[in-house]
């Protein structure tokens, strides 16, 4: 089955992209391509991450750019970006308005013109209380609406594969340790800020090195001096 | 309320333009904007006709650039476009998968963005048959999911609206025609094949003079001299 794997170049997809290819027996690469978004992010860093997964897996990816005037502290310089945790209320700043039904839509079209059977991504648990489009009710419901939009074109079973929906970074990081061919983390980028290294301090820096901590393996993100 | 407008440069986005500045008085064209894409369509030069009716009105127009690899006989200059009425099958071949779940999800992530209160879009009953993301069940799937995964941001109310998904395109003509500030038709572009006169041998061709033809008003369009 060919899969298209939407790939920011962070930990939950880079794990997601590590699980197509490892569940795939034989390994087939032309099966598997992943599509990443420049739309504006300060961290458009973290493409050259995704890239890098791409060409050590020897897989297709293709970086679409979209120039969108979606308001976020993400893609607005003049904003800044919060620090602290992921609970906390000033993380809304960093949601980027219907982004993943706009990423999704991209990667289900893609999908349905190479007839694909299943589009994958990477959100999990820890996304929901801030970014209400990496929910599980809203995934099933695009998924519904898309598969009405295309009746008749593609593989009619075409489908999103989200296996950490409901999963926490934790286990993420625990799961993608694991993998026969396991997920070289050191090749993934989180950071918001973009900057040469982790700055260790922004909701996505806390959450990733938390995960590592907790998933009790060694962490191998070099953070800024001061980022502790 | 503040309302987003996907605008194609045809006839019926552009009756759906006219329809919302002719509702909305006293005239405000700061609530009005309209995005039109350019996806690689061979007929891009629908953009410039969408670009002058939004000048003729004094409103904000953005272009939205995407080059996505969908397979469709729209975008690959190595296939033909197909001649002849649209019901035919071979119009399928126009088909470009998943194109309004992206061009939609777009104008949503704007309208959250911008807190407006309607997308509006100008699929009609004559699509129906050929593209299955212009029907009624299409958008009230994606509005459905667009508003779970933006809860909390933006307009609670927002929805599409889409006034011709129920109509011929000869009732959409007629209407435009009517309004106190009618739609400039000989302003909009159909054409497929985007020459410098229309072709009147393609779908939308065809359906276009048919749209005027059954309307009985005088078609403005200049078609190329052996299009008949």
């Amino acid at each position: 089955m060919k899969s298209v794997v939407v790939l920011s170049g962070g930990i939950d997809s880079a794990t997601a992209l590590y699980k197509v290819v490892n569940d795939s027996a034989p390994s087939r690469p032309e099966d598997v391509q992943a599509l990443s978004f420049d739309y504006g992010q300060r961290h458009v860093k973290e493409l050259t991450f995704a890239a890098g997964l791409c060409a050590t897996l020897g897989i297709r990816h293709i970086v679409i750019a979209l120039r969108i005037p979606l308001a976020s502290a993400l893609t607005e310089p003049e904003r800044e970006i919060p620090f602290g945790h992921y609970a906390h209320e000033s993380m809304q700043q960093t949601v980027v308005p219907n982004r993943n039904a706009i990423m999704l839509s991209i990667a289900w079209g893609v999908a349905v013109s190479e007839r694909a059977g299943q589009v994958v991504a990477g959100m999990h648990a820890g996304d929901h209380p801030i970014y209400p489009d990496c929910r599980p009710e809203f995934v099933h419901a695009l998924e519904h609406a898309l598969r009405l939009g295309n009746e008749g074109f593609g593989d009619p079973a075409l489908s999103f594969l989200t296996p950490f929906i409901a999963m926490s970074k934790t286990d993420i990081v625990r799961e993608g340790s694991a993998y026969p061919r396991p997920v070289p983390y050191a090749l993934t980028w989180s950071c918001y800020l973009g900057r040469d290294l982790h700055c260790g301090r922004c909701g996505t820096c806390v959450e990733r090195r938390e995960a590592f901590e907790r998933a009790g393996i060694p962490d191998p993100t070099e953070y800024e001096p001061d980022g502790r």
